[in-house]
């Protein structure tokens, strides 16, 4: 590793629209501020919502990173070593900035790590253009609401804070959108799936969780029409079953989130699967094999603590 | 646990002038800024380097937590379990304020952790008042300067940064010390050593470190008096051997730091101990059996990194 080597900045694998989006406005932030080059990087394929924003504010995709391997990096958008692209392990991170759990990244030396309990992101990029009195752009500004929004299911899930709502609608302003259309839009190029192949859908969103000697996978996607969720969930079914077993698994879940009615149908794979949702919500299984869980809308508040309770 | 409990400020265990004061200071800024009660607490004996602080400024040792068990916690100045309060596995983990290496804090929800690549704890805590627009009283100064001073050897350290100096310089002022004035007192207080045990010396600044296999404990003291190493190095040796055995450690070491020629003999214990310190230094063992490490006066920037690497 040279000194003067570039920076990679770079979200989690599957990458969702705060992910990528957090991604390239570190980056900027990171090139104005200090001496040092930043590239923003992505650890999989650009999702269709994602593609949207980018298409919208006619900024370019990242460059994929395959293997961080001797890099010098940056993470975004989460901490856990399940979810960050392959070779981090012999990578040095630099800083970490995140707003999930405090997961299993460890450092030799003292670094930055700024993990804040708000809905995205973005909310913290954004603040960090403040404490660094630097402009935000209209393609920035969209890129940042476009996270929160995307994180927050327009505030409607239980991550939102009254920061990150402040914060998008000011940033809605600097990038001339009226939040609820633009919302609609972005989330519909999003959850437009009748193109997709399962394994698409699937690996839309999906993380991986180690909790002791239990690994799982827990993917979602939600969406503002309740019908396609339920066609979703019959696509989705066989593999998933599939994916546990290919990829040793102990479980799979799937969150199916219908953002209008704040409510989760949650399908599943791996023998102990639905016997554990039963102890983590008891709740019954529906007909149609798949757990209800109203009130439910985000993996990471609400459906991740009720399992980490459920396996201590 | 109940939503109105009391929320603990606890340092690390064998605490040191930042653990202690950091801990009293950001207790009292978070009382401030929220509507929960926080209360400092200390996760060992204080010690006399900070007995003269607090005595300096009329400020009263927080109380002892022996178990940190059901309890609300935010941990400062550390975020490694073998470093914490016991029960904090059992414990509500609300923030980590820190500025070490990551280690394995990991928490069930997404909660604030800020670790920042700086001298001291105490320094981050003053940027909190300073983002808060809260006052800092003369014994917030105090307490803040005094743990600068502590951490960084009055700047000589390589983990100073020049934000630690500034903050302790405009801290100084606002405490009303002279800095090189009172850190020659505040450091003979901390290496008054004449009337303590081994084991007292050894337990000042202890910490455990667990990489893989293998457990290991650092252990230092610094000095202004190079006469007055020696003589501890003497009185140590048959301490930290009996200790390694006790505490089921695959090695220790101990760091005899001279302030002003900024270098370390190292003594040590354990049956690979020797040849490990060989290894991650490629120095010769000097007679009288310890290893000279020129330059390194900081176990967090130099030794552990070192030691990391050598292990890796």
């Amino acid at each position: 590793m040279s000194d003067n080597q570039k920076i990679y900045v770079v979200g989690h694998k599957n990458p969702d629209t705060d992910s990528i989006c957090s991604a390239i406005c570190y980056a900027e932030l990171k090139n104005k501020i200090t001496g040092e080059a930043h590239e923003a990087k992505r650890a999989g394929n650009v999702n269709e919502e994602t593609q949207y924003v980018l298409d919208y504010f006619g900024v370019k995709a990242p460059v994929f990173l395959e293997n961080a391997e001797n890099e010098k990096v940056i993470l975004v958008d989460h901490n856990e070593m399940t979810q960050t692209v392959d070779g981090v392990k012999n990578a040095e991170i630099m800083e970490v900035i995140d707003h999930h759990k405090i997961g299993d990244i460890s450092t030799d030396v003292p670094i930055y790590f700024r993990n804040q309990p708000v809905g995205c992101t973005a909310t913290i990029i954004y603040q960090m253009y403040q404490e660094n009195n630097q402009e935000v752009t209209k393609e920035i500004a969209g890129m940042l609401c476009s996270a929160i929004i995307s994180d927050t299911l327009m505030f409607r899930s239980p991550t939102c804070t009254p920061v990150d709502k402040e914060i998008a609608l000011k940033l809605a302003e600097i990038a001339g959108i009226n939040v609820e259309e633009y919302a609609v839009a972005m989330f519909k190029a999003g959850s437009n799936l009748a193109d997709k192949t399962p394994e698409e859908i699937f690996y839309q969103d999906f993380k991986k969780f180690n909790v002791g000697d239990v690994n799982f996978g827990v993917g979602q996607i939600s969406s503002m029409a309740t019908d396609e969720l339920f066609e979703i969930a019959d696509r989705l079914k066989p593999y998933i079953a599939k994916a546990c077993e290919e990829q040793g698994l102990d479980m799979i879940f799937f969150m199916l989130t219908d953002i209008l009615e704040e409510s989760t149908n949650l399908i599943y794979a791996g023998a102990k699967a639905g016997e554990f949702v039963e102890k983590a919500y008891g709740v019954p299984c529906e007909e149609g094999d798949y757990y209800k869980l109203a009130g439910v809308v985000s993996r990471k508040k609400q459906l991740i603590p009720a399992f980490m309770a459920a396996l201590q």
